[in-house]
């Protein structure tokens, strides 16, 4: 299985507290924690040509990772038609927090995407379907202490399965892990994962993000979505 | 209740046997049928300014039905994404025919909306949900003697419901009645309505379409989307 | 509009903090809120014969609610099979707060509709679906200060939607508002509503309960299901 | 994984020409083709003591296939209940044709489960989701001959996947091939398997059969179920 992290690669070079938490970039962190003997990883960013995301690197991704957040704009339409091709040809596409704005998301999700949010709140995600795949060897509850809150209502499309809800202090509640499908692709948006916040350290999030790769794998890929004439098959 | 019936007004302009069915225009002929005490119905084409499709127009607009077929790549993003917002604000959508390829379409499903197809084939609709409102009066089946065979596989998102499924003499089957939220807005495709057919005269066409305009009905609409931070509301 | 009220009609009987908050019992005080120019409502409770819910009366019934605790069991399972068959033919369901464990609900789920729980608990409903029917005119977030705290993980039929989410202080999190389509009829559950609380005085919940109400209301009832010998309607 | 095929086993006793399609009965035909390395086959009937569904042989079945159709009733109730305690715990249920009335499927739907019939139908089923695990090498259609046809409206609960889809030659089109989630356990309903037609001996359906028992095979299963008064988490 091959796994491309796409992060835009903007905080960790702006905010020294981002480069303390991630001194290779939220995209390596990641990488190191998904690489398996049957998983290969790669990355890319905004910096790359074509923000790394070339046909021959797509053809070959069976999962796509997507951090974004201030750097959405940057990324050409043309790319994101590409990956949407792909999506819809089988790649599976994980989102994770602010991606929830990344154009590719809202591609996908045909809504606004809007939330509440409010940054260093205290969260605890809880495990609404715990024999699903995504959930597997996670805990029934477990507890960011600190982390951007994410409010609802989120304008998404409807899911087809809310796996986690988040719960702040604050108030707020939020449907922290979804799923979707798209065409032959997998999509699954998972809240946590602020820039300030050691969100890719925590063991809960990993197991969850390792899970949620395997989950998206596709069965085939690059499928070529066609509107042919057909003829009858039937008399 | 305000409706807007909007169709790109091609072909009736370009194949005399189009013309025949629909003098007027697709348009004309369905914003006839639509109107009533309460329904107020308009009409707009791609000859119009901005399509017909302007601020002002859609702030007021209830439910936009939409048929396109030819002309999907005239339609300017820039009046898509308006259109866009105004579904996720409240507005509702139906999309006819093969409008399953105009860009708000494939914009609400975030899929590629293809699917198979094959002219002047005998088509039989079931209603699935019978207590549905959109099926509220409408036969257990009815048949469409001649109409533009689409089949599965439709890469559409997956429906809320399936109002409608079709069968089609050469074989193949089509969900031809979906509905989805999005946003705020009500979604709702419906499969029959190939131009050189009289689909539009036909009654249990008629009796669906009038029976989703006024499903898709929002009960606020022009709501605004965005994502602000947010006070805690709990200590 | 005819609406039945079911209440179990044993707390109110047995413990005098409940018998102070609903004097006429909690079917009354629903009955009372609901009363319209277009609802009638009548009530009925274990005591009746039948449970007050005879053949006759469930035919002329268009919604259901149900509120039951400490006497599931007492509920003929013959008497459960009948309310199920109106369900099916179109009658609504609303199951409040602990009827989540009513034979009725249980059988409309198919699931064992465990959850966990704890008396006296802060909850804030928050929500998810401002545009949708049941919640117009609910506010985007309500407190009800002290209810008995009902916790994720719920195992329920995955909902057609999930309309309100709680948050409760204690951390946990609940779908508490959601819908479902059995056969014909519409099936909504609400989680506030607990005995020893005021609830049912709470101007959202009778909003919410209210709104539901009409929601759930059938375009046709009483709908016989059967499984008949078909000829073919195509040759 | 252990699977366990349940077959009433009724016809084949009764009817010549179930009995030459089915020497050993549907059961036995069904677990030959399923026996692989890792699927360990057991076979159970009417016959056995507890219908051979005792707590020891549940609590160790992954998945369980079903298939009744003359003797629904024979099945003792206290054995359903103990079925869908073992399903909701996480044992798979894959329903084959006629067991859409059987009492553990009407369990898990909570519905009434009609449709409409027909004996010697020609049918062609479509895959609506070609890249679903179900649907891996499963043809883009394929034609059974002769079949029982099962026409809309179908009485289920909604499916969280429609996979498959049936075209009738009568005119009629079914949801063929459906998946649902009920607590920790998955269910599958595959609509072909009338008793006088060789379908247990059709490759495509053999195929499906088999992706259907490793995607109902759960991660954990018989997890107990309980509604525990639980202590805050949060202060």
């Amino acid at each position: 299985m091959k796994v491309l992290v796409w992060n835009e690669f903007i905080h960790e070079k702006k905010k020294p507290e981002v480069a303390e938490l991630y001194p290779n970039g939220m995209h390596n962190c990641i990488a190191d924690f998904l690489r398996a003997d049957d998983i290969e990883v790669r990355t890319a960013t905004l910096d790359d040509e074509e923000c790394g995301l070339t046909e021959e690197v797509l053809a070959e991704t069976d999962v796509l990772i997507w951090w974004g957040h201030a750097g959405h704009n940057e990324v050409p339409d043309e790319i994101v038609e590409r990956i949407h091709k792909y999506v819809v040809g089988g790649m599976g596409l994980i989102a994770l927090h602010s991606a929830h704005f990344s154009k590719i998301f809202k591609k996908v999700m045909g809504t606004s995407c809007t939330l509440k949010w409010r940054n260093d709140e205290r969260e605890r995600i809880w495990t609404i379907m715990p024999n699903h795949p995504i959930a597997e060897g996670v805990d029934e509850s477990f507890v960011i202490e600190n982390e951007e809150m994410y409010g609802e209502p989120f304008d998404i499309a409807k899911p087809d399965d809310v796996i986690f809800i988040g719960w702040f202090k604050g108030g707020e509640v939020f449907r922290s892990g979804c799923t979707w499908t798209r065409g032959n692709g997998k999509v699954f948006y998972f809240q946590p994962g602020h820039e300030t916040n050691p969100i890719f350290h925590n063991e809960n999030v990993q197991k969850i993000i390792r899970n949620a790769v395997r989950w998206a794998c596709p069965i085939k890929k690059n499928i070529e979505m066609g509107a042919p004439w057909s003829a009858p098959v039937e008399e």
